[in-house]
């Protein structure tokens, strides 16, 4: 037998030869948990106790019984989100249920702590329906002030948000869609500056119809590409097709102008702009059809569709997922900025606007030091989460869906 | 205008001459919550983040969706439990919905990382169904270690925990039953050792048939009291009673064995214990009525059913639920060490043993000190969480529940 240790967080007695711990470090960071709560009052004696518990609490209730408002001033309700899963499209693993999404969804919640001094809750949920999880979700409502609705495979994910956004009054959001939309948008538009064009200019293919793909082409469009396709597996997802989910039928309604239907590589003969979001691969002499001062955002993980060094050969800009090449495209530039804003007004949702406001606020923290190897700015620049907070905030007061 | 300030927690812009906090320390205390979450592990660079986050953790996901156990070794499932309620039965306020129950919920949570060093999260529920409510907390379940359910009103309370604990393969325990009644329990057997006399030997009189009522009633027999019986507002819960629920109706088959039916006021004649979990008055004349060497156990609060010093006139031994008098029947003095030590052995399930073995640590925390101001502990007593939380942890092992 090997010598056991104490785990000084969770008393376990745990084996101090563990074999993933000392094989992995990722093992050995994840033991115990990433998170904790945290008292922000103190509890030191009978008069606290009296004021943070009985009786003193019971004249707090009282008042948000009489004006339902103030839970958002004497609760953490505004300060904390709710990050949802069900474990159905877990990274690139798949369905890998509830319990084994959970790492990811705490790993997002200190992320949200971390990056935009949110406060976030894992929920992984043991149900997959969508009636299930709408109506689960949103009887969890009261206790938070956003929901962010995370790895929810396509094409449920899109009618639960959209569901849950109907029904609630604080905002709904689906990071696998619309983080990842804005952090394309904002790289796209600092590339567009960087090679003298406008968006206008540019006709973009997108290589997956999952959540990032179909949100990303949404995005696009209202912040005025000139044309967009998307594909799938099947090739360009055009009207012609018969085998479209209704989601796709309104995408390719929308998409598309240019009328092109066969494969991704027939798409991308003279396209500015590749958006892969799918995995696989995308053959060399495709990067090489594409118009001159090409992108390439290949941000599949751990393998872009294109590997930078390939695309720098044919493209002026070149982004991945990954945090070892320039210009990653992380979600992370985006989602703690995108709740901190909506939560210190207090948004009702969050709408098209205080999205592409997060975008354009993202892309001009790079300012003047735009280069081809940095449209879009680290993770850890802690100009970020600031910019985007405010400029989120300021568009939902704009937008008039403010509350405070 | 008054001036504007920043809370520096929430941004928020919060009126500084706002009336509700500066008249009243609770409110202040309450501005902007009570709890945060915290990170545990550095999020500082990409190191960290390819660590905590992707990839790494992509790696963690894997090992539990092969391994399911590993969850609670690698992410904070095993150390957190969701504090559940619908809002129906807050404190002594009633149904104020979910909303107006979260500072509770919240003072729940931050007791039971203050006392217990269990992490926390208030999950108040927008619905009341009792079918509705145990499908929620099913479908939570993957995200928890352990389920508190909390200020939800009688009798679906009772429904609720049993189908809940049918159900899942983690602690559901009702705090307003169980930790009311194995904190009475603990005090009962003190104020017994003080008097020179055993549980066998004596009859209690429960005022309440709600949640504390009915789970103070269970208890006492299953620790081996006399006699027992229940009073609700119509009086004593006897079987020729046809007013009966389910619920009071398997009570008075368990109870009353001297067979008084009648007012509350009538079973107190000669009784050795009153216990008061209902509100109301308890007439002097009755409490006076009593046998000698009475024990008074008035919880009412902010009104004891007895006020104490009417009750010294009368009583060898008086308890309160009040923090200002001698002897208070705190819920804090269990709950924390019960979660605590069920989690430390991932126990799956809160057995009657382990409550046992919790009252019987709580009781004997008092050791020596034992007088008639103090037969129970006072909730700083920096021994009583350890104390419970080895003798539960202890009894979960005993009756082979543990699973570590």
């Amino acid at each position: 037998m090997s010598a056991e240790i104490v785990n000084p967080r969770s008393d376990h007695t745990i084996d101090a030869q563990d074999s993933l711990d000392s094989i992995d470090p990722a093992f050995a960071l994840h033991r115990g948990g990433k998170m904790a709560v945290q008292a922000t009052v103190p509890v030191r004696d009978k008069d606290d106790l009296s004021l943070a518990y009985t009786p003193g609490v019971a004249r707090v209730c009282s008042a948000i019984a009489e004006q339902p408002d103030l839970v958002n001033d004497y609760t953490w309700k505004s300060s904390v989100v709710a990050v949802v899963t069900d474990g159905t499209a877990v990274l690139g693993l798949g369905d890998i249920g509830p319990e084994a999404s959970l790492p990811v969804m705490e790993g997002k919640a200190i992320l949200f702590k971390q990056f935009g001094g949110v406060d976030a809750v894992p929920i992984a949920l043991d149900c997959t329906g969508v009636d299930e999880i709408v109506e689960t979700v949103a009887r969890l409502a009261p206790s938070f002030g956003g929901i962010n609705l995370e790895d929810i495979s396509a094409p449920r994910c899109f009618e639960i948000e959209a569901r849950l956004r109907e029904r609630l009054d604080i905002p709904v959001f689906h990071d696998d869609q619309h983080g990842t939309a804005i952090v394309t948008l904002a790289a796209m538009r600092n590339a567009a500056r960087l090679t003298g064009r406008t968006l206008g200019q540019l006709r973009a293919v997108i290589s997956g119809a999952g959540a990032a793909g179909i949100a990303i082409a949404k995005m696009l469009l209202e912040a005025g590409i000139g044309d967009v396709a998307v594909a799938d597996r099947k090739g360009v997802v055009s009207s012609d097709r018969t085998d479209l989910t209704p989601v796709k039928a309104e995408i390719a309604a929308m998409t598309n102008k240019a009328r092109i239907s066969g494969s991704l590589e027939e798409a991308l003969a003279g396209a500015d702009v590749f958006i892969g979001v799918s995995g696989g691969t995308v053959p060399e002499p495709a990067v090489a059809s594409m118009a001159d001062n090409a992108f390439v955002f290949a941000m599949a993980n751990p393998d872009p569709e294109v590997h930078p060094e390939i695309a720098h050969k044919h493209a002026a800009v070149v982004a991945t997922g990954r945090s070892d090449f320039p210009n990653q495209i992380n979600n992370v530039l985006a989602f703690p900025g995108i709740f901190a804003g909506a939560l210190q007004v207090r948004a009702s949702r969050i709408t098209e606007g205080m999205k592409l406001a997060a975008a354009e606020a993202l892309a001009a923290v790079v300012g003047d030091d735009l280069a081809a190897d940095y449209v879009i700015p680290s993770p850890f620049d802690e100009r970020v989460a600031p910019a985007v907070t405010a400029a989120v905030a300021a568009a939902a007061r704009a937008e008039g869906v403010a509350r405070i």
